[in-house]
């Protein structure tokens, strides 16, 4: 078994990535189906962790299905079910251009509103995954004991003093040293995104991002006048480095890289750690900023939390965004940036970008972190995401047509699947609504009308015959158009 | 006196339209300083009004020292204490420019968040101005009742229903014709200016608006790389049409006309309706959209509540931009935007910008605009306005130096004062600051660095010994700095 020994971490996550580890020697083939796995002794001295840990992490593989125990011979590795490949990396053009927002784009918001659709395509997660009640109650306790704070009081600090250090804090654990006083508090990621892109770039610049993107990200870059350069991009291990090395050699040819670097959407990606280390010392080099997307960074269900980019950052180039939309709260719309070394302008832009961010619903949050039981949250949260990914995965290469493929995100909210060649993923989109079920067409996903075969999927969603049922009528409808070619 | 009979408007106004007409014919000087005024019998016939409304007309002009009663014989024109004259109109440079955003708004920002200070300069309105204990209360029972809509539940509709049906209601009460389907809430009233900039705009094109000008405005239009075209402006009857007709001659000119309307932030001017009326026809006849600030509107505090421009529209090229923040809840960020022809594209682009404005304070909010108190609430807020406008002139014309002109707002939140010219503001308020008084310098509200001798003062505060002395403190340092040129 490859790797390291004496893991490190704290002692909640030890077992997981003792699990990530051996995982990772099945999945490189170190490990082949009906190979023993060492004994609990064994793993326990190897790693120089405790009996108890080894046990969790075999338990948590026999879980997952990854192996499987016999009668007294111990853990062996498990046969897989039929899974389907991953799609190729993309190659979008390889020049800057203005995004034109599709009339798709309409035609699928549209469809958001229409009751009694499935919504499959978004990411709209259910309440039974989130601390509803808890933090209801936390959020009524607060607004009730400070009305004034609810209602009236702005605060001119960048946020409320107890979340911003809660943030401080959660950040260090993941490697990141802010201090609170280098948190910016906005209203969600995407406002952090926006005053980023406003702050660093000016009409005419190019952005770089992933291929394909998240599009309220594209749409971003076309209403601020600025150019989209799509980066060839892995279905598991993200961005390119190479690519984005060619592109930037030019000075000023890109004024920033926009990236979701883990659990990216609608790939579901993440970049290994050397590919993070390499990517923050070129654009660093090269002056390019980096504006980066951690929102669903913490929602890691398979293997530790990766490190975000903003953890190798030594200049003050990466403003990391985030929020609690994916973790804790989607309605509060509360986010935050790490704004580097343009703390300054991002603080002076909000301003007149939203003013404030309401002080109430952070101070609900700052207790629900610092004392409600968050980890106690993100584990459930994690264990019901691996859970629905895998059924989803499951379903998916259940009634989906021979030659799709699809991507194996180990965290965060969707999962990418590429269909025949030929079959249009608009045509699809359009009978699959007709059907009662909202799924994301791939050409939502980029400025240069690619992706017209790929679909997003999301495993947002608690999982229910309803969503099982559209799962496989999508994958019914599918079938019928490859047979129509 | 002058003026057509038969008043109208609803009956809770009717005082104060008639009260309003008195008050002009008294600044027109139809009527004089001891004249006496029309009978209470002779009102009620010649405006068609019952005698009540007629004595409640009365009783309001007393109560702001304008008539006084005299035994036996009826009401007169009061004299007046000594008043400060009004500033001159503005007159910015003919040609529209980049922005540049001075250091000194840093320097103005960064003492926001000083301790102690007496922040005179800023609209920090007290909570106790504001409806904070019951709001809070509906806060609470909301997020009680509906955790899930507080902490999950986005809503892909614009807004919560009940609070845009609020909506449209009252601006059906001040003449603008729009239903619940046609309001966009947003996070704020700079929320909705930001949307509508970025959706009708593009960098390098011409923004016309009013000078001075709130700063933030100026801030959106150099992030977004946009052009200020500085029109000249009245300190009482606002931008000046005659001007606007001349700068938007040529086609294309100028893409947007962004302006405050009513109760103008910081001149506190507001157009009279022939203003209004032909500003409106002449933007649509020159395709120049209108971004209509009317975040005032509501506290107006002598007269009724001006018409807003969208009252005349009838192409959907105006596009009206409000909130709470200056009535009910200026920490809840809650706003909305009635977006006439470009609401689609405004739709879209909110999705991009903060994706959906919380939901649990849009029906709390409802629930008070619509059962609550909404309007009694007003009245208290536009009599302390009143009350808070006359004590603070009042205590400007007693200490500021000779030569000081003043605007006379009839609502809102500020008033703008011309100091002597040789004042440099710039240095009135740092010395201020480090006297412990916040004052907004008036370069702050230009592009072209002018206003050097003007500063932006609030009433938002109740009238204390403290705000009292502060103000005579920034009065005795303008006479220092005075008596030194």
């Amino acid at each position: 078994m490859p790797g390291t020994p004496h893991l490190e971490g704290s002692n909640d996550y030890l077992y997981r990535e003792l699990a990530g580890r051996i995982a990772a020697a099945m999945r490189s083939g170190t490990l082949r189906v009906g190979d023993r796995i060492a004994s609990v002794r064994r793993l326990s001295s190897q790693y120089s962790v405790s009996i108890s840990t080894a046990v969790q992490a075999l338990r948590y593989l026999e879980n997952q299905r990854l192996i499987e125990a016999r009668p007294k011979s111990g853990f062996f590795v498990a046969a897989q079910p039929r899974e389907l490949p991953e799609p190729a990396p993309s190659h979008p053009p390889a020049s800057a251009r203005y995004v034109v927002t599709p009339p798709l784009l309409r035609d699928y918001i549209e469809a958001l509103t229409l009751p009694g659709m499935v919504r499959l395509g978004v990411l709209l997660p259910e309440p039974s995954m989130f601390p509803v009640e808890r933090l209801g109650r936390l959020l009524a306790a607060t607004t009730r004991r400070h009305p004034e704070l609810a209602i009236v009081h702005h605060n001119y600090e960048s946020g409320a003093e107890p979340l911003r250090r809660a943030i401080a804090r959660r950040s260090l654990d993941c490697g990141v040293r802010v201090s609170a006083d280098e948190v910016v508090v906005t209203g969600g990621c995407l406002e952090a995104i926006t005053l980023a892109l406003r702050t660093i770039a000016r009409a005419g610049d190019a952005i770089a991002l992933e291929s394909p993107a998240y599009f309220p990200l594209l749409q971003n870059i076309e209403s601020l006048g600025l150019k989209a350069l799509e980066i060839p991009t892995h279905p598991r291990t993200g961005l390119s480095v190479d690519a984005l090395d060619l592109a930037t050699q030019k000075p000023g040819a890109v004024r920033a890289l926009l990236i979701v670097p883990t659990y990216s959407n609608p790939l579901g990606s993440s970049m290994p750690e050397e590919n993070r280390k390499r990517l923050v010392a070129l654009c660093a080099e090269r002056d390019v900023a980096i504006i980066e997307d951690d929102v669903y960074g913490e929602v890691a269900f398979e293997g530790p939390r990766p490190r975000p980019l903003k953890a190798w950052d030594e200049t003050g180039n990466v403003l990391l965004c985030s929020s609690f939309g994916k973790t804790v709260a989607p309605a509060l719309r509360i986010g935050w940036i790490l704004p580097g070394r343009h703390q300054r302008a991002i603080e002076l832009l909000k301003l007149a970008h939203t003013m404030f961010t309401p002080q109430a619903p952070q101070l609900a949050l700052a207790e629900f972190v610092a004392n409600g039981g968050y980890d106690h949250h993100l584990r459930r949260l994690r264990a019901a995401l691996r859970e629905q990914a895998r059924k989803m995965r499951e379903t998916i290469t259940a009634h989906f047509p021979a030659g799709a493929r699809i991507t194996r995100p180990s965290g965060g909210y969707v999962m990418w699947i590429e269909l025949p060649p030929g079959i249009d993923a608009v045509d699809l989109f359009h009978r699959a609504r007709a059907a009662g079920v909202l799924i994301a067409p791939g050409p939502l996903f980029t400025s240069t009308n690619r992706f017209r075969n790929c679909i997003r999927l999301s495993f947002a969603h608690t999982w229910t015959r309803t969503i099982e049922d559209a799962v496989a009528r999508v994958g019914r409808i599918a079938r019928e158009l490859d047979s129509q070619r």
